[in-house]
């Protein structure tokens, strides 16, 4: 062997001799045959020449490849999900918008006393748009089709969120005062197709200014609210608008020293406090766990020389696997100018029961939706949950006798697929003292058919 | 030539030497430059160990991009579609939803008697979300933007379906009664700006549960309905909620002997019940074919005493390439408690005929959307239809005088688009007889921009 | 060296041989190896034909790959964006969808006199759904949550659009009539949180036709329009429809003789003439450019016997980079049949100055979106404007004493991010003179939270 041709074959592929690749053995082949002098020096110098050239050739066409595949097999920038609703997003989580709704079909029907009327009723035919802005802003606009009217009387969610602190969030528009467990459940996720009767005390929605931060063992929320949408600055005499709006003060902590995904312990603390504004009226009302009827079986009427009320709610729940149960106390003093103060309450504490093993899902100072663990449509037969509520309220109190109820609701929940439910209710109404269905029991059985996403 | 050479050439290329494989040809060469005794067989042994090695390396690489090709290639697992609407769904089929809506602008002149009043109006704006959740479960909610008010009154379909039945659908929610052909087909695609004077006996939409089947030949649907979403339970006092609102029954029945795209006959039966709940009254009224004035040309008021009512349909309609008819007749029996029964009815035949080819889009009991041959910007002139119709309805009987009227209509739409439909009705009310517009004939002319999708 | 080998080897490589290609080396090698007779004859043409099977091959695969990277790198279909709101467009332009909205929070405070009530509102809270269709139509539908009511109260624009022609646009729904620069300008868009005073003679939206064109200097529009939405055919008895709905004619031209992205000369002439159809009556009134009180600091009352009004409007607007400036005069002639004719006027001019450095965004005769050189979220502070206006309107005349007012507005804008503004306005009515407020200065101080998109 010559030794000149192997120096020179060595110098030529001195990096393709570590290892071979691919084609390698022509260079080999090439590399032996002039070695063994098969091939001439010149011939040699031309065949690794092209060799060369077809290299390069051949890593630029791979590169050029493997760029399209890389173009090819990367993420979209955004991404769309349907699950019911529609959610769209960018995948730097800069922008996302969600359209989502809930329907709420309901049926009832009323026995006892008083008369309540038969009837359907959609009880919420909602649709939202939410999302994230900038990164750092979020923004609401739900509407309810079934409570339309003046003054966007339909209007549910809607505000600007502020989302740039670390564990702080401001809130700015119209949403719910912080106050109550079962009011700041969201109706989709009651256990109960109504809320229990302390449900009087509802807080509601205000435009207003709020500050929250929730975090795994404790959350706390407070803010300064405005008036309801549908309050007007209108006189009792409906011919000036001379009159300031209400206002008030909110805020609520929770705490929860076991919060597991299926075992949760949770105590929670509300105060709402309550400016009248120019009126100075206020009224406390309730319906017997039941919508259709439109009955409110207590009822103080329209309170005058109000100055301002405030509420305190205690609250406690637990979840342990497929049993939950929630309690909560509530209690108003009202503010008279000219009368005594006025002292109204109620409370309520229910259990309920997964049989099929799924638990309630706690997130953060309310309770969420519930996920079958086999959904009907994909082989299961969702999930079936029994529930029981006694409830009470107070609204007699000095010369105000808006009256006393009771009543043990007992529920059927089935959870077919995570977007819908289907609920019956059966409400009977033990006793009412004083107001205007003094000494009556209605009742009642309803049924509701919803979808929500 | 060396038969040991060969044979190990044999063994270690027998796969490749069947059918030449990219490569191979430096296979061949270095076998037959072996075979000549160009190579050594060390020489031999080291070039086919490259060469196997080359070929695992270049075989694994084309696996890997082979991969890589059929990721990027692969649908993606949701399908965005826009055509107006916007549909999202999954490759799977599991979840669909769909954003749609429609608006109708109309104006309208009037002249003759009585008075009628020209103006313009949106006669509907209505969007829609609906769509499919786990696989087997449907969804809608709708809404009329144009007809909003207390009670949800804009809220038209809402509801829920299950379609995990062969061949059988099962719905709850707010939809329309199974009842008459042209109450059936959308306003998006009836044949004229408005329904023909038998509307007065539509069934309109309620609250129910409904089972319903198509087939190519024949359609069956029956339900229990509760009222209408604006029915409240209030007393003609309106001071309390103590009457039970209506209820009904219905079922429609239809036959298509014929059905192909361009030919079709159809026969339809429909019956609705209906109990008139506590208020025990009803009532019914017709516009003229036109709905900007509000004039209603016969009109019972309210009848008192009414336990219930039955009405009965019979539909006709064909199709036969451009041309199409279709006829109903509708009578309503009513029945009051201390009083004689009711009977009213009416009837209409209605021919159309496309001078640019397109037929009526029949689809298992109902008509459906005209897609143009040629739309407007994509080069066409869309579709033209010009369309006849007469119609009668008597509501006066016994000691009831709500009127009769006839009339006759003359009709062009033009669709555009599939998306798109502008209208022009002429209306000629013949006569009435009877009521408060006893002897007058007004005559109509109207006109209506549409987009649907 | 062997003549016809050389030839039979040229003439089978004559194309490879020109340049240099992937693999050419094996083939060069074995023509080599041929010319230096290593192989035979035989051998050769056998190597040669496994060759050209292989290179066939290999360009097959090639293709292949390149015709699977082709498929997978071309975009989609269908493009969504997320940016607040959803849009989702076809590739090829002929459809798309944008689903949109705004949000608008206030609260307001007042002070002086008269009595107006502090108070909050959802000023406006509109949701949209717009796009295009069969690449030359055009549509929206825009619904205003806050302003629900009868007769489809909340319905904004809702129109369908023909941009098949070269610049011109025709237009037909509901809409705004062409007229006044304030009026264009959206309220998403406007200096301050309400228009000035002579909004009195704002011509609001009406079902209609238009034409338009928009061009680089230059914009003209003009249409015949029907009543507003709300207008009904009632008589003034209310029992009977029997009075025509009002009609009008609206142009407006715009010039723009300096229209650059920061520096702008706009100039505008509106008409709007209308007919008050059968009820023959019109008001003007307008509130102290604040919307919560609901007070009308002037007001003419109803004018009876009126035939018809005409507008005229006068515009002119600059920007010159950060400045801007803005100034109407609006007159208004109102025809009456028993009585002298009734000229009332009113005019504002305003300046304002962003201190980060943007421009406001002059869109073809009107004011669009402000986009922030630095948002939020996105390291910046946003844009920062300040603004001044003085404003007046006259509704005295004659035997009707509307009132005169005249206010001085100082405004402040952040637009944190192009999607969201807060703004905060104090309003100082200098003095009414005549009407219910004679003599009366109230002053408001209001602010905005708004999302739009």
């Amino acid at each position: 062997m010559n030794k000149s041709k192997t120096l020179l074959a060595t110098a030529l592929f001195s990096a393709m001799a570590t290892t071979a690749q691919a084609g390698s053995e022509i260079e080999t082949l090439i590399t032996m045959l002039h070695e063994n002098g098969m091939v001439s020096d010149e011939q040699y110098g031309r065949l690794v020449a092209e060799l060369e050239q077809n290299k390069a050739q051949s890593v630029e066409k791979d590169t050029k490849i493997q760029a399209q595949l890389t173009e090819a097999t990367k993420p979209s920038d955004v991404e769309v999900k349907v699950k019911g609703g529609v959610t769209v997003k960018t995948r730097d989580g800069k922008f996302s918008t969600k359209l989502g709704g809930r329907l709420q079909a309901d049926a009832a029907t009323y026995s006892g006393d008083p008369e309540m009327g038969d009837g359907t009723e959609i009880r919420r035919a909602r649709l939202y748009l939410e999302g994230t802005m900038y990164s750092d802003w979020g923004y609401k606009l739900q509407y309810d089709f079934a409570s339309t009217g003046a003054n966007g009387k339909g209007i549910a969610d809607a505000y600007i969120d502020y989302n740039g602190f670390d564990d702080l969030q401001l809130r700015v528009g119209n949403f719910k005062d912080p106050f109550s467990l079962q009011e700041q459940t969201s109706s989709k996720f009651t256990s109960f197709t109504e809320r229990a009767l302390p449900s009087a005390f509802a807080a509601g929605r205000h435009i207003g200014v709020m500050a929250s931060t929730k975090q795994q063992h404790w959350s706390l929320a407070g803010g300064v609210f405005g008036d309801s949408l549908t309050a007007t600055n209108t006189s009792t005499t409906g011919t000036k608008h001379e009159n300031d709006e209400g206002w008030g003060l909110g805020a609520r902590a929770t705490f929860a020293p076991v919060n597991e995904k299926t075992k949760v312990i949770h105590l929670g603390l509300g105060l709402n406090y309550r400016d009248t504004g120019g009126l100075g009226t206020t009224s406390f009302s309730q319906q017997a766990e039941t919508h259709i009827s439109g009955i409110n079986i207590v009822n103080t009427g329209t309170i005058t020389g109000v100055s301002d009320f405030l509420k305190v709610g205690a609250e406690v729940a637990t979840v342990m696997g497929p049993f939950s149960a929630q309690a909560e106390y509530i209690t108003t003093s009202v503010s008279r100018n000219n009368a005594s103060d006025l002292d109204f309450n109620g409370w309520y504490a229910q259990a309920g029961y997964f049989f099929t093993g799924e638990s309630r899902n706690y997130k953060k100072g309310a309770f969420g939706s519930i996920t079958p663990k086999a959904s009907v449509g994909e082989g299961g037969i969702g999930a079936w949950e029994l529930g029981l509520r006694y409830s009470t309220v107070d609204l007699t109190d000095a010369d105000i006798t808006g009256g006393e109820a009771d009543s043990v609701t007992l529920g059927v929940n089935w959870y077919a697929t995570p977007t819908l439910r289907f609920s019956a209710n059966y409400i009977d109404v033990l006793d009412v003292k004083g107001g205007t269905y003094d000494d009556q029991e209605p009742r009642i059985f309803q049924v509701r058919s919803q979808w929500a996403f």
